[in-house]
């Protein structure tokens, strides 16, 4: 139970689209991500999602229209909204959601599927 | 559902040690807050507490040390451990907790027990 520093734990790794668990808050877990490119279309039918801009910029499409997310923007994404997040450059997040989550939710599973480690 | 800017948000109000719901995710609650000077001793038997600092330096001291978080830096207080924050200069922090939280958890309700409304 210490502090925790986020540039410090963005720096430890470099890959895209793979969040690291930093924190759990009862069964919630903290994870930071960066991201680059293109995701998938999903959603998460049973749970909410929280997204915190930390760095760079992060397009949020929807069916129907698109928010962008600059750094101290945030956007909680409700169950069962589909969603595509995607970047033009690296953009570094926070995210929080109910712990044990598939990244993709209700989409096939593939390459972008992460396996979710702590660090 | 639409993004929220914490900097407009920060805007909003001046009051200290009185956190406003900005977000929910399930029934988790995102609030940002001010603080400056003292608050009291406690603990949240039943929930863990979440502070990432935005602006400024917030001391947490705990029965056996002490934590100095700056800008970008986050601790997790785990239930039923007791902490007692204050911050020397003003600090803006967002919290993430269960919903329908006393601030003040079990100690004596004072001025210092916040009505948390949402802006």
């Amino acid at each position: 139970m210490g502090k925790i520093n986020l540039a410090e734990k963005f720096n430890l790794f470099s890959d895209h689209w793979s969040p690291k668990i930093v924190e759990t808050i009862d069964d919630y877990e903290v994870k930071i991500v960066k991201v680059e490119g293109d995701f998938v279309w999903h959603k998460h039918d049973d749970a909410d999602e929280m997204f915190l801009v930390i760095k760079g910029r992060l397009n949020m499409d929807f069916r129907d229209r698109r928010e962008v997310l600059e750094a101290g923007e945030m956007i909680v994404v409700p169950k069962g909204v589909e969603h595509k997040p995607h970047a033009d450059q690296e953009c570094e997040m926070l995210l929080l959601e109910r712990g044990n989550m598939i990244n993709t939710g209700d989409a096939p599973r593939s390459d972008l599927t992460a396996t979710v480690e702590r660090i």
